[in-house]
């Protein structure tokens, strides 16, 4: 086969002097032999676009001085699997620039560069890595590199990656690319266990995962198109003029035939975990200085990971198309009482937690068997104009960027701006400006309403992408960072919607409403009735959930107790009903809240959806505090700024940190910080009395910084006290039972399992706080109520 | 005339025997007489409403129990105005609810009880105060109240109450009402003044002043419309789900006629500091416990008028329309040079800086010659919903509530509601549902998406509200704390707005999209360019603004100067530069920041004009600190909380007040604030060198708290010192200059006429800090720019 190289070399001699590329090709360097290897090479993805993509490069670079050679790769015998692959090459078109004459030549080159190894067993990969370096000597080529295309199944992955690195390593300074198809895993788990094995065979520098929108030119183009307009992007890319971003995948085919497959994954680990993902960290990292610097690039987006806010099961709604369910139970060979959770479709609401797009919706959505075919980013402005009588005139309408894809109504890939926002730069011949269009919509206006800027020539995402590997290009592949951090994000939610029931939808135009959903605050639902819903009974679950908040006795004091979401949900209504009565009634209400993990769903309610809780007349005071600086992660205020201070609009005056270090060192005695809180107290909050204090309890009945054994006497009028812990940090400042028995009203939350020993336990007991602190917990002229979840009360 | 009164009684119970309402006349107790006296009684006003409403109030009382005379005063002698007033008083028209046969006779009697009276001079007031009680001696009847009604211009206000006072006042137990018209002053000061002296005369429970937009029915409505809708409204009467407030009154009529009164006052003092102002605390006023509560609900209204943001010139729009200068020319007899300034039209942007409505634009609009006759309050809900193929359904539509007051396209008044929103409760049968109307279009929605109430009768507003004034039903009138607060809010826009030229526009449909305005930030602006302005030449001013920047040297260092806002916008930009940098290079940007009133205007600029600064990355602290509390007015760092902190995301560590008050002492030498603070730069801030100082100077030339006469060498290498100022309070804590000294940028603001001498001898003078502590100001190695605005560099 490699006499080839050098008869096609002088057959392009000839063809580029008739057709006067003759100077490029003679004067063109020998810069290397690059070998090709598609694994998989006679699969679909192969057929359908990987030996079109790599024709691609080949026509491309065939007057560079690169030389080349093409393996097709698979399990099959060479005999068996050779008419495959030429079935396979012969369908590649040659580059619309490409003369017939011309196309039809190298296309001749092309195949005849091609073959076929089988690559079974270990030893056919040693083989195939003995053949490369043989055929190298032999025709005396210096090697550049060796491109490994996995066109298989993920679970393959590992073995060949080994196998690449023991037998099929490139000679000394040439490259080894690796290129790989997702799924890159399952789950975060799953995703770096996979990172792992690869790790042990390849060089993150050597592994290209491919994320095809990546290559598809709308979505390359976003940074520059970004970069390019920044001057009337910049003042507007923000929270204060973006209403909201849409990133959008709208598919009308079913999953028919690729079960065993998408039951596995699903939508949201399908596209939106890695495409729709993409997107968004593209329309959302900041601008690096220098766009081709691959990791400034990554570190701007891993910003944008790290900044994303945590999402639970009520961010995300999710359906299937009824059908699908018949289609697992065909494909996978399951009973007619098997049903399938796997959603077909999901809409889904991310924020991202840094200043400049707080609390900006962004929507993630994509489904199989809808009405059309469209896939889109848009980011819609708000509206900032007053129309005082011309309603009509277009700049008191809707202003949007739409990042178009491709199909739905345009069919063309395009990037459209609103004429009332700004006219978009046209920095490269890359991209031209459509003129002329049929009058259709797009997106709720009219095409005449916008700029539409479209690539010059279309190209294929595989071909793109197949060019940037041979280019070396990172910034267009998926770096493992990047794979774990979107899992890292991704993970939590899958786990938490592994056992919700998706909406059944009917497909297609019959879905009318019925997949349109809501946001409210930090959550989705869908916007109408459920009309079908695969019940609970069929699922042979545990019945439908109780929402029912009960209330009763605990230690003679009150309780409340609930499912853990409706038990927070009531806390926080308790304690804003709290916070607007002592408001009214003396302008000032003071909290004293407490450490540990309980509490943060609470903060988090509190700050996301407590919009009206009367922050401004809120004191926050600490019921304890661990004897490290503030700004520690395992400060108790640390946590509290991070969950809800920082999210609230409270004065800086009216948050009361616990002096634990002063002068420097921490908790010393002798710099009386607990005198000096104390004081504060005394000062600020009428009879020392707070209007409601928090506490938790400990497995061993400790509450705020109060622990067993201690003697709490000695405590005696002090309303602060420094304490010690039998953990880890030990030292701590505590409020008193005093102070804390003052309070007007006590909750004592406790949440979870393995609180129920405990829960049992405490309601035999007597009071002895020496033993048991937190039953020293006795307002003298307040309420205590106890706020027990359902699963630490009943386990 | 009082023979009349028995004669009506008389007769009504004739009339009512005979029509079956006898028994509620003769059974009605004799609960009192009420005089009822119209100053003005034949002016326009009396003729077009007043008459009507007295009317009205006789038709509904006239079985109550309780008596009438109406007397018309006037300037004229009584032979020449009692012509006029019949005249007035023959076109008054029965409610609808009477028949013919009773409205005549109702009619006829009201006719017996009205008479005119000059009123001219004090000697006029005497005789008709004797005259008054006179008559009820002599019928002996039991006096209720007198109601004088002043339909006079307002210079005469205070001349009349006094008459009354002196000589009008009733019998003892019974009621004095004086109902004023607006306008009640100019602005503030001249409200204050007018205040003043009718309180000399008058208590405020016997003013009524008016503004007949609270006797609207939809206006009116809008209290009880929220409580009976609570359920609905309570979660989404907020910043996080309203998009916007529009609050909008459209004239076609222009000015004609009325110049004289209307050039002293424009369109803002005409119906936006009034009517519109009165709508917008309506909708937004916390709502109170108890509706006919008239002190909780004046105690509610305060609040928002407390809450308003400043407006400067920059929060509005202003137009003439273009005939309007003509029609000034000639009306106040002016010569065609003459170009008056006053709007006729405004479009103006609100915040209020409470939680529940931060940020959210409130838009008071209004102008004459405009295309359409139409008033309205709309509430703009945000777009929550994502529909993903049903674009067309009823819950993708804009959800709005609109108070309609009347005119426009629907023609009566009604309170419509989105369908998607809710379908709002009716409480009362005072209001009914339309469910037929013809198919118009009211603000951008077919009529048949909302769900429309409308009064059950529909009301004139001057009779509903002489009917509250009847009453004694204050909650429908202005307060003078009401007025006070309302003209404490708009007068510093006035006066900022006095040598704006307002943008001429033709009127009617001609205006286009010339009045457009567009919202940016805090500021509202023409969004379109302008077509016709009246130029500076015209004016006779000081000829075009320059808006130029300059840049030069200053005591050899460099200068940057400009007029104030500029100035303010290029430090703003400055800092946002030296910040990016910072952050860019090391993570973090500090920034010492000064106290003083320069610095506000700077301070309010990054709020609210600077969203993408790294906020998070900077640190705060204080150049210098006045030994008080920090929670003091005059305290530095509240100034800077107020206007910067409490505004912007700024994590709770990165706050670093001057430690002044410690041990609950100030300034104390023995607690050591001074050197804590020092140890906390050495601790956070790389090399104790500042990333940016800004500092201000003070006549004497002191800068940061350093003064002259003390002896700075004393303060040696330290970096934060205790100084004593020439000004109360004397104590203060500052940075030293070799703090200062090291920082790597310093900037000085200099602005104001008053600071032009110290800026032309600081010029002169050699380095002395021991006298001019501000020439102790060399960075060593940092760079010192010195921001100077035009009225302190040229004076």
């Amino acid at each position: 086969m490699w006499k080839v190289v050098w008869a096609t070399l002088l057959l392009l001699a000839t063809v580029c002097a008739q057709r006067g590329y003759a100077k490029e090709t003679k004067g063109a360097p020998k810069v290397g032999h690059v070998s090709v290897v598609i694994v998989g090479g006679t699969g679909d993805l192969a057929k359908k676009y990987l030996w079109q993509g790599f024709f691609h490069l080949y026509a491309n670079q065939v007057s560079s001085g690169y030389s080349f050679s093409f393996y097709g790769g698979g399990l099959l015998p060479k005999d068996k699997a050779t008419p495959f692959l030429f079935e396979a090459l012969k369908g590649v078109v040659c580059p619309r620039e490409l003369s017939v004459e011309r196309c039809a030549l190298v296309k001749e080159q092309f195949l005849k560069l091609a073959g076929y190894w089988q690559l079974k067993t270990s030893e056919d990969y040693q083989a195939l890595g003995n053949h490369l370096t043989e055929q190298l000597t032999q025709e005396g080529l210096v090697e550049a590199g060796r491109l490994f295309y996995l066109s298989v199944p993920a679970f393959a992955y590992a073995d060949i990656a080994e196998r690449i690195n023991n037998s099929c390593r490139p000679t000394d300074g040439a490259w080894l690319r690796v290129v790989l198809e997702k799924p890159f895993g399952h789950d975060f788990s799953s995703a770096q266990l996979l990172s792992t094995q690869l790790g042990t065979s390849l060089k993150d520098e050597e592994m290209y995962r491919i994320d095809h929108y990546l290559g598809k030119q709308v979505v390359s183009k976003i940074l520059p198109f970004r970069r390019e307009n920044s001057k009337h992007l910049d003042p507007i890319w923000n929270k204060h003029h973006i209403e909201r971003v849409e990133i959008v995948l709208k598919e009308t085919l079913d999953a028919r035939g690729r079960i065993p497959f998408y039951d596995q994954y699903g939508v949201i680990r399908d596209v939106i975990q890695n495409h729709l993902t993409e997107v968004m960290t593209l329309l959302t990292m900041g601008l690096p200085a220098n766009m081709s610097d691959v990791k400034e690039v990554l570190r701007n987006k891993l910003k944008i990971f790290s900044a994303l806010q945590h999402l639970d099961r009520n961010c995300a709604t999710i359906g299937q198309y009824q059908n699908y369910n018949l289609e697992v139970q065909e494909e996978l060979n399951k009973t007619k009482e098997y049903y399938s959770l796997t959603p077909t479709f999901a809409g889904i609401m991310v924020h991202i937690d840094i200043a400049q797009y707080e609390k900006m919706p962004i929507i993630l959505t994509s489904g199989k068997m809808l009405d059309e075919r469209l896939g889109y980013a848009r980011i819609l402005f708000k509206n900032d104009i007053f129309c005082v009588q011309s309603h009509n005139s277009v700049h008191c309408k809707p202003k949007q960027i739409v990042f178009y894809f491709g199909h739905g109504t345009l069919q063309y890939p395009a990037i459209l701006v609103s004429k009332n926002l700004f006219k978009p730069d046209l920095m490269d011949t890359e991209w031209k400006e459509v003129t002329e269009h049929k009058d259709v919509s797009v997106l709720g206006m009219p095409i005449s309403d916008y700029y539409v800027l479209t690539p010059t020539v279309q190209r294929e995402a595989y071909a793109e992408l197949i060019l940037h590997i041979f280019q070396g290009r990172k910034d267009s592949f998926i770096s493992t960072e990047n794979l774990l951090a979107s899992w890292g994000f991704w993970t939590p939610l899958l786990h938490g919607l592994a056992k919700t029931s998706p909406r059944l939808y009917p497909g297609g135009a019959d879905n009318g409403n019925m997949l349109d959903f809501k946001l409210l605050g930090r959550e989705v639902t869908f916007a109408n009735e459920a009309v079908i819903m695969i019940t609970q009974d069929h699922m042979g679950g545990s019945g439908a959930r109780s929402f029912q908040v009960m209330q009763g006795k605990y230690r003679s004091a009150e309780m409340v107790s609930a499912w853990p979401e409706e038990l927070i949900v009531r806390l926080a209504g308790d304690l804003q009903a709290a916070a607007e009565k002592a408001v009214r009634e003396g302008g000032r209400f003071h909290l004293a809240l407490s450490g540990g993990s309980s509490p943060l769903a609470l903060f988090q309610r509190l700050a996301h959806h407590h919009y009206s809780f009367p922050w401004r007349d809120t004191h926050v005071w600490m019921v304890d505090e661990r004897c490290v600086p503030l700004t520690e992660l395992d400060s108790n205020f640390r946590t509290l700024h991070d969950h809800l201070l920082q999210h609230v609009k409270m004065p800086y005056f009216n948050i009361h940190p616990m002096p634990v270090q002063m002068n420097q060192r921490l908790c010393v005695e002798e710099d009386s910080g607990a005198m000096l809180y104390e004081r504060d107290i005394n000062q600020l909050v009428n009879a020392s009395s707070f209007h409601f204090v928090l506490l938790g309890v400990g497995y061993d009945g400790h509450t705020a910084s109060l622990f067993p054994g201690s003697k709490l006497d000695a405590h005696g009028d002090s309303l602060v006290a420094l304490t010690e812990s039998p953990a880890k940090p030990h030292q701590c400042m505590s409020l008193t039972l005093r102070a804390i028995n003052q309070a007007q009203k006590v909750g004592v939350l406790v949440m979870g399992k393995s609180k129920h020993e405990l829960v049992t336990q405490l309601s035999r007991v007597k009071d002895n706080p020496n033993k048991w602190p937190i039953t020293g917990i006795r307002p003298t002229s307040g309420r205590l109520v106890w706020y027990i979840d359902y699963d630490a009360l009943l386990g």
